[in-house]
């Protein structure tokens, strides 16, 4: 199929022009003003709008197993909410139980993933170790496109890694030419604050927060840093949501260390007000972890998205239904942790970012694509509209603009962080894989249409 | 005239990748993998090499007047051993003497321009206020495709711009879309200095360090990063020498302020140890301010252009023969301020950069040139190898090498800052507006071949 | 007249006791438990209370002569309110006018300081340079006890030094052993910002904060201790008011340079909602400079106190009432800038300080007095609770309280920033040189008591 | 027995002055000028020097038993070569083994201390944790004088403490008001480190450092940190080498929390280059953890004394004879951990701070004495020439000298770190407990003449 987008002004993360864009197949065939096109293909009219390319959400966990259920968005729902709000790219998360196969969980990520409506591809957490672990991860990136791997400093007594772990997993990953990437906060310590609040008789969701202070993530951010400097190798730090483990990525790269960063929309915009909420079911929405911080922390992650130590942004897509949430009613500990936005991050984003002046439409580029497709090295099949790029575009309408509800989003689960919120900057049009999958408030998702991304493994030349 | 350059593996700054390169008249017209070109077409052999953006030297002094003459280098030879080096543009500055009209003087360096043989586009000082000045600002931004200001924080009683004009200038910068640029050093406490050492005797070269250490470029740095925040402004800052001033950049960056920061080849890889020299004439010849610094700080400027805090490579090249140097043989501040390189940067840059791992190729072209291009809004025409660029490339052979000498090089002077060193990785070819004029060590620079380049103004959505 | 100061605890800032203190004269002659005293000496009980040695406020503003009027606080007034709170020396300036001869205006200040109840000593400012103020520096070091010199950043047009005095004026003090400080404000952004905001209209209190961001301050400091760094001397930042000069200071003192600084009573707990208010006399009763600034600061400069990057704690008393305030009515850059506090400091940064476990007792003492005397010499005559020392003390309760009201303080003026606050720690009584002149209430200052306290000038070993 | 130390000058941490001090028995009865003495008294001639509070090794060894054997100095030799030098009381280390029993450690190592010829206390080492450490502390802290644990975060296999015994026992410490310690190196890379240079064959001293780079120190450090953070309770980081730990603490400090710094006479003077020596017995004889540094280092540690974001020196003193070393010979993780010092660090310190200007003598008092006499609630006891306090006094003759040399020196073990450098700054006269023990190079030192100094516990006001 063809498909011309007239009379829009392109935007990547280099610049932004007045160009029409061709995709013929999947593809991008041409980029230029006044393209000729066949008289068959159908025509978008781009005008007054950005042409940009698809938005690659970083962090998310489609169908992810859980207590015997699993989050309510699976990979055709949240994949085809994405595409409605202008992301074209989801990656997810293999998370072996401990002791299980690493090459057997993938297969079961993968096989969950055939319904997906967009492209999707897997970083894989490492959340135990032994001889096979260090074997598999080779076989995941000569054979399976896998080039990251994911590490939890937290959740202690499941999946957390500890040091030897990590030490032996960012070594394993640099010698395989995949990049390392941790949530950070340190297990121990919310095991223990969590245990405090518990005999306190603390137990609602307003003690979430409590358990998690900042000190506790930047502790963890500091630790997989030096570690990764340590051993040379290039570390990616997931939903970065306070100003102090912004620091220590900041401190990394003022030394010529290459850390990179991931914010959330949601730690973006929101702040910690929410888990004071006598609506105790609003409260436990809303518990994630990291969770969301008091209002200077949001000032900081723009800072450190302006000042390029930040680089993606991603919603760590999670979705939980309120009668799941409630099985932490008594003991906030057991609420299941996970929020939304795949649907809302770009807009979001460019609400918060571009119509304040904080970003330039270039800017948000990067750090809603650019930047993911060339850290976890998509690019430029992915992250950019040029010739040979997949046609994975988003028609941007500057002046369009919704309110995000739960009622009215393609989502499950019910619940939206960004309840309420009016964001002017909406996708008019979404292509994905040269379709067009979205138009004008309609969605055309199409259950399997989405590809798994193979990323092949790199050699940085030197981690700093 | 149309030139083919195949087989080689084309570099930008966001990526690497094989592809031929076809140029026709001035410009680049198509980039990719086994090209067709008319039987005519001039072949280069680019096998085993890189084809790179032409280099940008932002930092240029040709046919600089002082004392009655000039300059050894003109605008002829000075361009001329850039082309040498793969450096196909260069950003000179307009000196209005205090109370000269910025028109007059402008028009003045346009003419000397004239012999040019690569492009250059010009920075103009802003030495002294009133409403002219004020107006004429505007006639340069409008008229004359200058969008960029330079103030120099040093050189009291001479040039020196006190914070009135910095602040004043810099507003009507913002106001007309310009970007100002400063030479940050507290003048006046150089001048103390300065008194101080000449009173105790010391006269020689090895005073000049010692009048101009580390906290007086911090102190003007930060200084001029406070005017622009408080102005809501972007600033540039010279020749960054040293880590307290990279600090200051580094902070403000980081709290989101638009701040950019410029590196000269020298700083990155000669230490202060010269001054140190016997030989009065080798201690003369490296008087250029801010001076050499002690080891430590070329490793912090590394990690500078590293972590994105310094975005461009620069020389100062502004070349005095030991005739004029000799001026200050009795009293060292009265050496004529001034080293060459503007033929070396690139070899230098990329032997001590990407060759110790430091930098990747990408990282190399953006620092030698796309940012450079971005910053003053050249981009596209400049910093990019793609369709529709000026075909200024330069072919770079890994492999080659030479060692630098003033006995070899194409600039004039008769001295050389880099005198001695190997460096490997050189151009092979380069290419300007579509012309060979250097190949395997012959150059074929045209005098007057050479174009000014306009630079339009740009708004920036904000200064952070 | 022998007093005993019977069963209290004494704090001083190395250590708290339990100890009886006895005067004799205006000293202290023993410091121990069960002390023996003739039975005609007054008899203090001190029980469940602390003895400290009394506040020395290290700025204050009594008698200034404004505009053909003066403060509202002569030295009588000024210091008998400072008696009552708990304070007992005063560190006032002698402000020569442009051009004015120095030793002229110091004894001008001396004149107007014969009717003070407490001690005071005197900063001489340099708000002018030639070759007699560099004479008469050495002459108020040698025979008039000065060892500290001001400068004003800010205030162009007016008292403000430029980069040349201070540099001058920095060296001579270096010269002669005393300490430079400043009032850290770039006056040329202040000056602009302020034309800027009275061209728009903006005319109105709520302008002053405006044009006087945290920038403006940090920008000034930074420079202050990028000269004293260079010419190798300490330096003194008075009023430090927010996070960025913080920052300054504390970059300096871990890279090992002597710089001090100084807090407000007001900076630390009050807020610039203030001038956001609808009364603009309360608005305009809040002018000062620096001005308060949003809650984060506060927080800040709370830590720069528990870490040991600020030192004393001081007010700005400068008292001017509502009628003199509304000299800038239509103009905020006329109201006289100023605020009182002599009177309240201490129990404010008790109650904000000590009763919130940020300060233990000893740390208030150390910021309160035994910092100040320490840096401005007047140690251990000053500043301790030991044998030898002047028999300022203040007996304090912690456990008493009070509500701070311009109704009823002993300052004048008809004005208090402080208005409604209720502190929790007050004094009891308060000595000054051996007497009792404070009393559960009960002011008991006498005019003309007040000494100078002659302050020798001191060779630090090195500045850093 | 009656001592006066006549016509010096008394050194404090608040200031210096002219004094004579009297002692009887062990205390000091008298400070002040010309002070009458029994004609029985020994005097002391001072005059020309400085009389100052005995030093105070916060951190040695002493008798560490290992492999069977033991280090070269017992208690008795250890505390004697500390009197020669001027520390009058050392704080050594009861190290139980993992699963030993606290008290029964304690009892042994108090057993081994009964010979010290000075003052002795002791810090615990918490190595393992259940229910009955958590009980012993208490005892500990109750019946024993003790206010300190120790935690290792290195020493994988061995004595390593991981975050839950960290978390747990820093928890405790709090709520009996001791204060944890810690040697802040991360004891996972280590042994990984370790392991790759044993299997590249790089067995030899020279890869000691290559295995504990600052940054293995810096993460522990700014790890103990935020676990002291979250918890709200002090924290204190032993044998501080590296900027870059320095800088977690900075950081901290700046952020107004409670953290104290340890610097070692040895890491302040010694740089990286003894391990590169082609003597292998010299290059192990250096072996210590953590490692020698390159130069920088030692700047900013004495900037983080100047700065006070250090505040006590020690010697880590744990003496091995070349035998002992060499059991190391073939395997550098085998090499016993450990350098002498007791004896220097005073003449160290002094001659390499005080007289190149950095320290004033009341700082260098603060240093070596009364903030280690603060910090672990010895003082006023320790750490003061005043009355009332042990008469442990060192007469400090800042003109005498000494070339430090294991051929000379008391301590045991045949080597010396500071071996050949001629210090100027040295006792004449060491008093402990009121006895002359060393005078004019005679030492005079009695075997168990040394005292246990049980420390109170002490509530902090608060952790920050």
């Amino acid at each position: 199929m063809t498909t011309i987008i007239r009379g829009g002004t392109v935007v990547n993360a280099d610049r932004a022009f007045r160009a029409d864009v061709l995709c013929y197949g999947d593809k991008i065939v041409a980029v230029g003003e006044n393209l000729d096109a066949p008289h068959s293909a159908k025509v978008i009219d781009a005008s007054g709008q950005y042409v940009m390319p698809g938005g690659i959400d970083t962090h998310t966990h489609m169908n992810l197993p859980f207590m015997g259920t699993v989050t309510q968005d699976d990979f055709y729902t949240g994949t085809a909410a994405g595409l409605a709000g202008g992301t074209t790219t989801i990656m997810d998360f293999v998370i072996p139980a401990p002791k299980q196969n690493l090459i057997e969980a993938y297969h079961q990520w993968r096989g969950w993933a055939q319904k997906a409506a967009g492209d999707y591809t897997f970083h894989v957490a490492i959340t135990w170790w032994d001889e096979t672990v260090h074997r598999d991860m080779g076989i995941l990136v000569r054979d399976h496109g896998v080039n990251s791997f994911k590490h939890f400093m937290a959740y202690k007594n499941a999946i957390m890694a500890d040091d030897e772990t990590l030490v032996k997993s960012f070594r394993r990953s640099l010698e395989l030419g995949a990049i390392p990437t941790v949530h950070a906060e340190n297990g121990e310590l919310v095991y223990q604050l969590q245990q405090d609040l518990l005999k306190k008789g603390l137990t609602g969701p307003s003690s979430h927060p409590l358990s998690r202070p900042p000190a506790v993530e930047a502790e963890a951010a500091n630790r997989a840093i030096a570690i990764a400097n340590v051993l040379n190798t290039p570390v990616y730090i997931v939903h970065v949501s306070c100003a102090e483990s912004l620091d220590a990525i900041t401190r990394a790269r003022a030394n010529g260390q290459r850390v990179y960063g991931e914010a959330l929309a949601g730690h973006l915009v929101i702040d910690d007000s929410v888990y004071q909420s006598e609506d105790l079911d609003y409260a436990a929405g809303h518990v994630m972890s990291p969770p969301f911080r008091s209002k200077h922390h949001q000032a900081a992650l723009w800072h450190g998205l302006q000042g390029g130590n930040l680089h993606t942004t991603a919603t760590d897509h999670c979705t939980f239904c309120a009668e799941q949430k409630a099985a932490g009613r008594d003991d906030f500990t057991k609420i299941p942790n996970g929020c939304g936005g795949v649907e809302d991050r770009m807009s979001v984003v460019w609400d918060a970012g571009v119509n304040t002046g904080l970003l330039t439409p270039s800017e948000f580029v990067k750090v809603t694509s650019t930047n993911a497709a060339q850290i976890f090295n998509m690019y430029p099949r992915k992250g950019v509209i040029a010739v040979g790029a997949d046609a994975d575009i988003v028609v941007w309408d500057p002046e369009g603009s919704r309110t995000i509800s739960s009622l009215t989003q393609f989502a499950k689960g019910g619940f939206n962080v960004f309840e309420g919120r009016t964001v002017r900057g909406i996708p008019s049009t979404t292509l994905a894989a040269g379709n067009v999958v979205f138009h004008r408030g309609v969605l055309m998702a199409v259950e399997g249409a989405g590809r798994h991304i193979d990323r092949p493994a790199f050699k940085p030349a030197s981690a700093r």
